[in-house]
């Protein structure tokens, strides 16, 4: 079998991997200059893959991807219309097929755990998702579905950094515990979220979590108001999708079973479901950093399978 | 060829249908026992199918149906471990599939308007729902999917009847719009709406569109919350799935394009989607009560055919 190839773009990292007897990989700071970045992507494929001709080239990327492997939009690097896909086809004479990063992740993290359908929520600056359904990345109808992050789940909400309201991302990211955290602190000066975070600045997504376990009351409103937004999410996932597990990977999941735990109990108490409907499991993501450039080669793994089956 | 069958069980009636050469169907009141039940069925498809070898029997029936054809819980008709699907294929000795009625609706209505990937909302008594994904119903990954009646649209909102709070159903079902009618009508002894439903019992949900279009006030405010809301769940569809098209059926799609030309434009100006992210058709549904029964014979036409694909 000849090698495959993965591509993770970052906003500040790229990473590179090539899986052919072994693994090896990457990695280089991301240029902000198309020409220039799927010049480095080639030429550390070409060094990774010793020579030989590769099977095809996954691609993970932080941006909208439409079906035909071009990026409409990558805000990170503010790259339009980066036909990114057609390009590197072109310089490596390979098969190649691109992703969003977020369904990458999901795909890898699908993989990792054999589950063939699955939902993977990313709870970062904004809120990532990806669906994969049979195995398979849900694309959409002709690309850009699986906005998890933007179902609206409080109508006139909250206001998203999409324009939008009451978006799930609004609720649910990093960035929203952090904001809701700085209120929580500035509406209670004697909560002990100050004693382990005197500069409101550097407020990350542990303040309240950590503080909550120390006993602070505003913490645990904080923590508790994020479970109750973060599970109705994830039990509008459980509705809709029924699959086998719901993936939540990114900062806050390194709470781990502390924040794992209550998000099951509040979804086993609320989810719907008709007698015997199946209880989604709700696990966090194993991979890291790495699930982008592992779900890129798995993607191009299974495109590739799906050519060769083509009568 | 060999002829398919279909059955659409429904509260009230069940409908029966063989396509051959011709397509001919029947119905007959539905009896509120099972072994009853499967006996008028057998009869039926018997009758219609004139001595000819089926391919197969397709069932669309309300209620929740796990992935081996065994009906879990069927409210209305009060059956429960209702093994449907192997008592069929027993009986006609032929191969069956069951599903959800509102999964076959959608089906049936995604073929007739030649679409592979679409969502159908049935706005009734609740909010049945849909999803097809490639030409085929999505039932999840052990089935009971597709409870978009269930999604979660305000956080803390409205009862729902499955014991939750905020579901779509709770605001978009035409049951919905009945309670939200009769709340106006109580609030304001003026409206008139009083004058086109003067026995608050019969209201039902066509008066306060009516209403509106008369220039009434208080029906304006019902009916664009309502309009607020369905839309927001369509936007969520829109996010999540990027279908091709949303399907609008059951009685308030009746408004036809005085309903869809303003849920058009609500989604259009809020559907969140990067730059060229392709916008889904809304549209209203055009089988009416047949779609169940169409659907159903789609189901196994699909199902034969995988099985004859398979090696």
């Amino acid at each position: 079998m000849r090698p495959f190839a993965g591509v993770d773009i970052g906003g500040t990292m790229t990473k590179v991997g090539v899986l052919g007897e072994n693994f090896e990989s990457a990695s280089f700071c991301t240029p902000h200059d198309k020409d220039r970045l799927i010049l480095e992507i080639c030429k550390e494929i070409l060094k990774l893959s010793h020579g030989k001709t590769l099977e095809g080239v996954g691609v993970g990327c932080p941006g909208a991807v439409d079906p035909n492997g071009k990026v409409d939009f990558m805000p990170n690097l503010d790259f339009e219309d980066f036909d990114i896909g057609a390009l590197l086809k072109r310089e490596l004479q390979t098969n190649v097929a691109v992703t969003n990063d977020a369904n990458a992740a999901a795909l890898a993290e699908c993989k990792r755990n054999d589950f063939s359908d699955a939902v993977m929520l990313t709870l970062g600056t904004g809120v990532g998702s990806g669906i994969i359904i049979g195995g398979k990345i849900y694309e959409g109808a002709n690309g850009k579905a699986a906005e998890l992050g933007h179902m609206i789940i409080e109508a006139d909400g909250r206001r998203c950094g999409c324009g939008m309201k009451g978006c799930l991302e609004a609720y649910a990211s990093a960035s929203a515990l952090i904001a809701q955290t700085k209120r929580a602190m500035e509406a209670d000066r004697s909560s002990f979220m100050w004693e382990l975070c005197p500069d409101i600045n550097a407020v990350d997504g542990k303040v309240a979590f950590e503080a909550e376990k120390l006993g602070d009351r505003a913490a645990k409103e904080v923590v508790e108001e994020y479970i109750k937004y973060l599970g109705t999410g994830i039990i509008n996932i459980c509705n809709i999708f029924r699959p086998e597990a719901v993936i939540i990977g990114g900062g806050v999941s390194n709470q781990g079973e502390y924040l794992l735990g209550r998000l099951r109990n509040f979804c086993l108490a609320r989810e719907y479901g008709y007698k015997n409907a199946p209880h989604p499991q709700i696990i966090k993501a194993r991979l890291g950093s790495l699930a982008g450039l592992y779900g890129a080669i798995e993607l191009i793994k299974y495109k590739s399978e799906e050519r060769n089956e083509r009568p």
